[in-house]
C-alpha cells in the first residue's frame, strides 16, 4: 500500500474537480419529472372543482394536490396548505409571522418578547440555523441520538426557560445523520411541558417519501400526538416536492392545527393573492395519486441508492477497523454523515479542497458554523454521476488517511 | 323617463348577480397566454446561459427574462430581480426585511425605530394599506392630483418627521384613479429632502405596459432621477406579469440601486434557494422580447378597451350634466374611479349590492377602509363580459340616480 503522503500527492497531481457539497438532485433525477414540463397544456387549466388555476385566489392551494400529499405528511387535507416552491420560505415566513403577530396561544409577538431562542439538535441543517441567525433568534444546541434529539436535555431546557420558543426537527432521515425519530421521542416532543405557552415544533419532514431501501420507514403522527396531549397548536409541519419533482420549481407544504392554519392564512393573505395554482395543477396531474408518488420515488431510489452504496463501500474498505472513524448508513434522505476523530474534520475538508474535491465546510452541521468537536463531515452523494462519486470518495479516503497518519 | 325609485324597484326585481369588485383579468385575457401552459416542454429546460432551470439556485432570476422587462420597468438588468408570482409579496417582504434588518443607510432596523409611518396617497390601493396595517406601519394620507400626489404636502411631511419612512406610489395609470405621475412630481419625489435617512419610495409600477389607448404613456425614470439627486437607494421598483400573462402564475419583479438589490438578495438567500426559474423560462420563451410583450399587451387592450368605453358611455349618458358626479377616463390600468357627492358612495354601493351588483366597498380606496368624504367608488370592468358590464353599469346608474334623488 502506498503511504498516505505519497497517495495524497498523487491525488493532488490528478487535478480533480469534484463536488460533494450540496444535497441537490442530479439531472437524471430531474429528468424523471420531464413530463411536468408539458403540463398542464393549453386549455387544460381548470382544476377538478372548476377553479381557473390561472387567475388570482385560492390561498390554501389546490385541493387535489393537497389530497395527494396529506397522508404522506400526516396532515388532514383541510389543515394542509400548498404554497410556492420553497419550504424553507414557509419556515422563515412562519417565524416572521410569529415575530410580528402573536401566534395562537402567545402572550405577545416575539419581537416584543425579549430573547427568543430555538433548540437546534446537532448535527443538523445549516439553513435552519441561517433562518434563526437572520431573524435574531438564538440557537441552543442539543445532541442527536439514533432515535432523535436527546430528549432528557430537551425536556429540561424547555421546562425551565420561557424564552425557548421552539425546536427544529427533521424527523425522518434527518439531515445530515439520517436518524429517524422513534415513536417515543415524537410522543415526548408532543407532550412535554414547556415554560413558553407558544412553544412550536418546526417539523421539517423534508424526506417523508425519500427512501433508499425497501424499508419505507414510518414515523409517529406528531399532529395527532400533540392534539391528544392537549398541545394541538404545537407542531408546524413542512414538506416539499423539491427533491421529488423539480428542486427549484416544486411545491412546498405547511400543515398544522386549524388555529395555526387559520392564523397563517390570514397573515399570508395580506402579502399575496395566492400561490401558483397552475404549478399545483401540473403536480397533481403528473403525480396522479399516492401510488404515482410512490412509483416516482422508487425511480429516484434506483438512481441514487447505488451512489450511497458506493460511499458506504469505499468507507468500509478503508476504515472498517479504524478507531474514531464512523459513518451513517441512512435508509433515506440525502446525506451521509462521516464522523472522524475530534479535531480532524476541518483538516480533511481542507486537504480535499486542495485536491479539487469540494466538501461541505466542517462545522456547517452546527449553529454559527462551529462544530466544537470538529468531527463531523457531511457528504452529499446525489448530484455527481456514480463514477465521480467513486473518484471523489476515493480522494476523501486518501485525505482522511493522511490526516490520521499525521496526527 | 322612469322615476328613480321605480327604476330601482325594476332593477331589484331583475335578480341580477353581477360583480365589478376586483381588478382581475377575464378568462379571455388569460387565454391570450395559453401558449405558456405548454412551456417549456420536456427536455427544454436549459436557459440561454446553460443553467438548468429545474434545479436550485439563481436567486436573482433568469437573465433573459430580466432583460425583457428591464426597459419597461426602467431598471438596468443587473439591478432587476425576477422572483415568484406576487409583487405584493415582494413589497411585503421588503418591508419585513426593513423591519428586521437595517436598510442601506438606516440607523436601525425599523422594529427598533419606534413609530414607523408611510404616506398613502388617496385614493389608492387597498392592498398597500393592508400590508402596512398588518406590519404595524402607520399610514398618513395625502391627496392625489391628476399629476400624482400633492407634492407640497408630501415634501412638508417628509421634511419634518423622521418617523415617515416611505411612500406608496402607483406612478402610471394609478389604482384607482388612473393618474399618471408628471415628470415634475417624479423629480420632486426623487430629490426632496427627508428627515428619515432611510426613506423609501415603494414604486409599484403595476401597469407599466397596460395601455388602454394608442398613447403609450411614459413616465420619468425614478431610479435615475434619485441617483442624480444623490438619493440612489430611495426607490424600490416593483412590477409583475400578473395582468400580462397569468394572474396567479406570473412572475414578479423588484429593482433598485445595487446596494438595495444586494441587501435584498442577501436577506432573501436565507429564506429560499431561489425562485421558480422554470416559470421564468416559460415567460421568456413565450414573450420572446420587448416587441413580443408589446404585441401581447395590444391583444389585451383589444379585449378590455371596449369594456372601459362601455363604462364611460353609460356614465356620460346619465351624468354629463350632474353636479358633483365625475369619473376618470384612464389611458391604462384596471380601474375607473367614480366620484359622487360627499356622503353618497356607501349608499350607492349598498343599493347596488341589494340589487345583486357587487361593487368594491366604499372606503376601500382609503386607509382603514374609511373615505372621510364617502365619495369614491372604484369600478373594475375587466373581469365580466361586455354585456354584463353594460347591465351592471346601467344598474349602477340607476342606484346613483336614486341616491341623488333621495338626497
Amino acid at each position: 500500500m502506498t503511504d498516505p503522503a505519497t497517495a495524497y500527492e498523487e491525488l493532488r497531481a490528478a487535478g480533480l474537480k469534484l463536488d460533494l457539497t450540496r444535497g441537490k438532485p442530479s439531472s437524471q433525477q430531474l429528468d424523471l419529472a420531464a413530463g411536468l414540463l408539458d403540463q398542464p397544456g393549453a386549455g387544460q387549466h381548470l382544476a377538478a372543482d372548476g377553479t381557473d388555476t390561472r387567475n388570482y385566489g385560492g390561498g390554501q392551494g389546490l385541493p387535489e394536490l393537497r389530497e395527494i400529499f396529506a397522508p404522506f405528511l400526516q396532515v388532514p387535507t383541510p389543515q394542509l396548505i400548498a404554497a410556492n416552491n420553497s419550504s424553507l420560505e414557509l419556515m422563515h415566513d412562519t417565524l416572521v409571522h410569529a415575530l410580528l403577530s402573536p401566534l395562537p396561544g402567545a402572550p405577545t409577538r416575539w419581537v416584543d418578547a425579549g430573547r427568543v431562542a430555538f433548540i437546534a439538535p446537532v448535527p443538523g441543517y445549516d439553513r435552519h440555523y441561517g433562518v434563526c441567525e437572520r431573524l435574531g433568534i438564538d440557537l441552543v444546541t442539543v445532541g442527536m441520538t439514533e432515535d432523535g434529539p436527546d430528549m432528557d436535555e430537551v425536556e429540561r431546557l424547555v421546562a425551565g426557560d420561557a424564552s425557548i420558543k421552539g425546536i427544529w426537527c427533521v424527523p425522518k432521515y434527518s439531515n445530515p445523520d439520517g436518524a429517524v425519530y422513534s415513536d417515543e421521542v415524537v410522543r415526548r416532543l408532543a407532550s412535554m411541558p414547556t415554560a413558553a405557552p407558544d412553544f412550536r415544533i418546526m417539523w421539517d419532514n423534508a424526506y417523508a417519501v425519500h427512501h433508499l431501501t425497501s424499508d419505507e420507514v414510518e414515523i409517529a403522527d406528531v399532529l395527532a400526538l400533540a392534539a391528544e396531549a392537549g398541545n394541538p397548536d404545537r407542531p408546524f409541519v413542512f414538506g416539499s416536492t423539491s427533491k421529488i419533482t423539480l428542486a427549484g420549481a416544486g411545491v412546498a407544504f405547511l400543515g398544522g392545527s386549524q388555529a395555526n392554519v387559520d392564523w397563517w392564512l390570514k397573515l399570508t393573505s395580506k402579502k399575496s393573492i395566492g400561490p401558483d395554482k397552475v404549478n399545483h395543477l401540473r403536480h397533481a396531474r403528473f403525480l396522479r395519486d399516492g401510488a404515482g408518488l410512490r412509483a416516482h420515488m422508487s425511480a429516484h431510489r434506483e438512481l441514487i441508492a447505488p451512489k450511497f452504496a458506493m460511499v458506504e463501500r469505499l468507507l468500509l474498505e478503508a476504515f472498517s477497523d479504524t478507531p474514531g472513524v464512523s459513518w451513517t448508513t441512512p435508509k433515506g434522505g440525502y446525506f451521509v454523515s462521516l464522523t472522524v476523530p475530534d479535531g480532524l474534520a476541518s483538516e480533511v475538508v481542507r486537504l480535499a479542497g486542495e485536491a479539487g474535491i469540494a466538501l461541505t465546510p466542517a462545522g456547517a452541521t452546527h449553529p454559527y458554523g462551529k462544530d466544537p468537536q470538529d468531527a463531523v463531515i457531511r457528504l452529499a452523494p446525489t448530484l455527481p454521476p456514480l463514477d465521480e462519486i467513486e473518484r471523489a470518495m476515493a480522494g476523501v479516503v486518501t485525505c482522511l488517511q493522511l490526516a490520521l497518519a499525521r496526527r
